[in-house]
């Protein structure tokens, strides 16, 4: 019987909760149908050296599968996806599509809508970020509206759900501090469709459940 | 017979020569031995419908190998170190370890990197820009220390050189305009290794060659 485990955080500040990355992994788990246990760490526990032998940036989640060891939640999800046709078809070309649009989520859309959420929520009160916004948004306008003229009519980026689906919804919650994904209808009818799924409400509210066991 | 094609840039500002992301593809198709063409576009025409049609945000490279088409420098990179052991191992551990390093290098380095490198190469002359790059350094710098003490004193990531490194150092190569890497003398001395591969020396040579033939 294989023994999966996740790091998490046992809390972070609510501008946090329901975007800290183990998400996507208990996400995956939950389409998949795997069991988890949870390792629940304190945030400065984060540092330790034994967390950091594992995690070299640290961070969360660390995934274990018995002896494998894997940090970056998009390979934990590309990982979970190869052993599960919930997450990605056994069809070589529409493997290669899915792991194309998952590295997409994470390196051409994540990285602009990171540097919006930070000045937003870590620097609102410098000048410079104040200066740097209006610029920071128009970039992540830009990159939603191809976006949106990829997605066009269809459910989801592939024939069917996929992890890629989970990962770039995963990216989208970032803006959720703002009313970006509103001026989109195609991306926020897609993000709602996603989010409707039961695993990832299971997901959300196993988050959310280790957030508020260990509610300072 | 295998064909395998690769969108370029037919020519770039130097600022951009020699880091513009068809060399990562060119850079993986040289160290497997695999042949390929070169579709070169001039930089507006990632604007017209037919290409972006294969790359929804109108960037290079775009990846051909038959009926397959793939975007996303990271993914394409994947799926080459599928088909040859000279950029990843057959075994599945490591293979999920090259598979981790890859997306580590994308979204847990590149990112920090890419705002420093925006700040300077766009808005060097704003002042939102001037005062915000201490922070954007001080952050790189973090990041660069974990990873220095995660490679501590070995030759490569993994075992051997793989396609974890050519991502790796083709995200380093984007500080060239500073001096950062000087103050990591393993990254600097990891960054020469990897950069000495002959496979990397004849990837580069054909961007540059690239460029030069269409100088304007």
């Amino acid at each position: 019987m294989t023994v999966r485990r996740v790091s998490a955080y046992k809390w972070v500040p609510p501008f946090a909760q329901g975007l800290v990355r183990d998400l996507r992994v208990r996400w995956a788990l939950e389409e998949a149908g795997f069991a988890y246990e949870v390792d629940a760490i304190a945030h400065p526990d984060r540092l330790a050296p034994d967390y950091v032998a594992k995690q070299p940036f640290a961070q969360v989640p660390v995934y274990e599968e018995d002896d494998l060891v894997l940090f970056e939640s998009g390979a934990i999800v590309l990982h979970l996806a190869r052993q599960s046709t919930m997450l990605m078809p056994s069809d070589p070309t529409e493997q290669a599509h899915v792991t194309m649009w998952i590295f997409a989520a994470l390196n051409s859309i994540e990285p602009c809508i990171s540097v919006l959420a930070e000045l937003d929520l870590f620097h609102a009160e410098q000048n410079w970020a104040r200066e740097q916004r209006p610029l920071a948004e128009e970039t992540v306008k830009a990159r939603l509206q191809q976006l949106a003229d990829a997605l066009a009519d269809r459910d989801y980026l592939l024939k069917q759900f996929s992890a890629a689906d989970l990962m770039l919804v995963s990216v989208l919650r970032i803006l959720r501090h703002t009313n970006i994904l509103a001026g989109f209808s195609t991306l926020t009818a897609y993000q709602n469709r996603v989010e409707s799924r039961p695993a990832f409400k299971r997901a959300l509210e196993a988050q959310m459940n280790t957030f508020a066991a260990y509610e300072p």
